[in-house]
């Protein structure tokens, strides 16, 4: 495949690129997107019928990102030198100087919710151009003329670097590319079927790879009884706003909450909900999936449909009632409510849960020592846990964690979103009592790039 | 399996213990086991017949191992804490806590060649303890009843909290102790064909965890013209001694050296290798296996036997004739020298070599040319690159990188040797807007433990 070739051949010296450098490619590629916004959003609100207001703001959030990550870029090396010492304890250690370089060219395969922010110049992409490495995106076919149109910008952007970014299409061409072997490592934002398929082409190359998937979630949300009892208005009143936002199209929207028998809490989301106009989906695919994935909760024994209206629905069951199959995402705006009589009874529930990106507690300040016993619980089975808010919206920041246990994401111990997510392509390097001036810059006596460099 | 199930039960409390605690712990197994030193190494003689001044050095390393990663036990959580902030530009960003903390019980498979320092209490256990992950070990058959008796001496060193280690014995306790849903993450270091029949089981559990397995290398060497000339008595010597040290029997045994065909090198090797006295192989399997490599590498068309003595073996072969059989590991004391006319030939070779632990570079101060071409393509094949050394002897520090790529081990981001090799089994979790007192200490405002905390 040309586009990888192409990307093969450019590793090596991108890899190599000093910080500065680096830095200044990426943020003229943000500069031109900007440039070139409102031609872009026209092409994306045809594709992806989100509406220009929500894709001004994504296209912002997605330059700005490129912009954060480009302005790191020389402080993933986690350099660390050790000095020679003849009298180390077990007995005489070398020289060693390690750092963190670049895995080789990373396929990226888009989303479908944000034809920007997790598109051809997205996260994955920023994140793997920091870390030094060429990417080649897989199209997503929801917003395949905007993936064109934002590549051929970026890559005029990119000038003498444009083998930086390729571009391919349908599902065909995506499996051959995770195939291909000049491929070092692959990022994936989608659904759990199709994530996982892809993480086992990743597994059973012969050489397989890092495959950083992120799949599916439905956020479980826990209301605390003190505060669903004074606090019950607010806390509807932002379930709603938050399962509804984007017509329910975010992997962070709280599908699964649980709250107390005894509070209005259903009755107020509900009284919310039905008033919610109905909002156009992505696709068709998406739109006919979230109809079966709907009927399929709905026809769950003991569950009880509260709300289907034109623009969201609400089902709920008691806890004791409870199945495991109530905990699988319907992609789009549904809402199932758990309710429970004793909090202590939830924890082995939330236990049981398959991984999460991320878990929600609302809770009084007198309610703390219940919240300490559902703390760890929470840890367990999310990435990101938060209090008092609404999980929809992920900032693009140094200490964000969006991941989470499998089936979540296919590699817990990554992010990918924020300035971690560069992590996920870089790969130690130990040089071993090497002369100064032949190692690599970042390794050097003299630093001539000026990272941080950590002595032991 | 109760191991297991004990380790479950007592990993939220171990990852949740301040540092000092653990330090406190794991440095108490450390003087445990040298006090029981000598009856420990004279079970080990007997079963691996290594000797007991190997022996006895290699505890000193896995006791000392075991103090230098447990001072360390603050230092992984790499805390960083965005405030909250109104005005960030995509958005108002919430705060966030992030922080990484333990993955749950750790499998460990020992290795028959250290019966110390990557068995029982070697640096999985070590390194996993440090992260905050209770261990089951599954001893090797090569050393069962020092393995039966290293674990009585730390769990009675462990006291309370001796469910931190579990031994399993036996192939079938092995499997099944992968497949167990309570393990999070498991850590392998032996032959390839093992480790990747053992990858793919911890791939296709219904939860897929991450496996670490540090599988085989031959560790290539390249000498350069001028170095091979000026130096060849030198590295001759040094080659020797590297090829044989513990029979030869080391994940980085140097077991493929391109030198110049005009070279003395070969000669002057062979001279010192036909005097090398047979030593004992670890075990009978190894000892057979290591004849069946040996046989399948000599019957390699143009592959002439240079010296077949009692203690080491060495075949050469001309890189016009070498094929990729050639490279595959042979352990034990055997070295296949390849003779090459120009480095421009080499480079491709090595370049389609399969990943390495180590590769080597012996050349002189005014090569600093072609090593500059070398330099990029060792980097890219190899975890850990010597400038005139020999790769045995891997020292436990900072900077140490004990892996490689696909198939030197199957997680090349990761290290097994060195304090790096705690982040294997650890896994970050952000906390969003939670009040300061409710968060796990290390993300607290007052920092009770004093970890370092990175603010932005």
């Amino acid at each position: 495949m040309k586009q990888i070739e192409r990307a093969a051949e450019i590793a090596a010296e991108w890899a190599a690129t000093d910080p500065k450098t680096r830095a200044t490619v990426i943020t003229g590629v943000a500069d031109a997107l900007d440039a070139a916004g409102p031609s872009l959003i026209e092409i994306a609100d045809a594709e992806t019928r989100l509406g220009t207001k929500r894709l001004t703001g994504e296209l912002a959030r997605t330059t700005f990102q490129l912009r954060l990550l480009a302005a790191e870029s020389g402080s993933y090396y986690d350099v660390r030198i050790d000095r020679a010492d003849p009298s180390w304890p077990p007995g005489p250690r070398p020289e060693l100087r390690r750092y963190r370089t670049a895995v080789g060219p990373v396929l990226v395969f888009a989303a479908s919710n944000f034809p920007f922010a997790f598109s051809v110049a997205g996260g994955d992409t920023a994140s793997a151009w920091v870390a030094g490495c060429p990417v080649v995106v897989k199209a997503h076919p929801g917003h395949p003329e905007l993936s064109r149109r934002t590549a051929s910008v970026v890559v005029e952007a990119l000038g003498r670097w444009g083998a930086l970014l390729g571009l391919v299409e349908g599902e065909a061409a995506g499996v051959a590319a995770l195939r291909h072997p000049a491929i070092a490592a692959a990022a994936f934002t989608g659904s759990v079927a199709g994530g996982l398929a892809l993480a086992r082409i990743a597994a059973e190359r012969p050489v397989p790879i890092p495959f950083h998937g992120e799949l599916g979630s439905v956020n479980p949300v826990v209301v605390l009884p003190g505060a669903a009892r004074s606090r019950a208005e607010e806390l509807a009143a932002g379930y709603a706003g938050s399962l509804t936002l984007g017509n329910g199209q975010f992997c962070t929207n709280p599908g699964l909450v649980f709250v107390p028998s005894d509070s209005p809490f259903v009755e107020l989301v509900a009284e919310r909900l039905r008033e919610v106009a109905a909002a156009p989906f992505l696709n068709d695919r998406i739109a006919s999936g979230f109809q079966t994935g709907a009927a399929r909760l709905a026809a769950i024994p003991w569950m009880r449909e509260v709300v289907r209206g034109p623009g969201a629905q609400l089902l709920e069951v008691a806890l004791e009632d409870f199945v495991p199959e109530a905990a699988e995402e319907c992609f789009g705006p549904l809402g199932v409510v758990v309710r429970y009589s004793r909090l202590s009874d939830v924890l082995p529930v939330l236990a049981a849960l398959p991984g999460q990106l991320t878990t929600t507690v609302h809770a009084l300040p007198e309610e703390a020592s219940e919240v300490e016993a559902l703390r760890p619980v929470l840890a367990d089975r999310s990435g990101r846990i938060l209090w008092g808010g609404w999980p929809t919206g992920v900032a693009v920041t140094a200490a964000m964690q969006h991941g989470g246990p499998f089936p979540a994401t296919t590699s817990p111990a990554s992010t990918s979103v924020g300035t971690a997510a560069v992590e996920r392509f870089l790969r130690p390097v130990s040089y071993q009592d090497w002369p100064s001036h032949l190692l690599p810059e970042p390794l050097r006596d003299d630093n001539p790039w000026d990272v941080p460099q950590h002595f032991s």
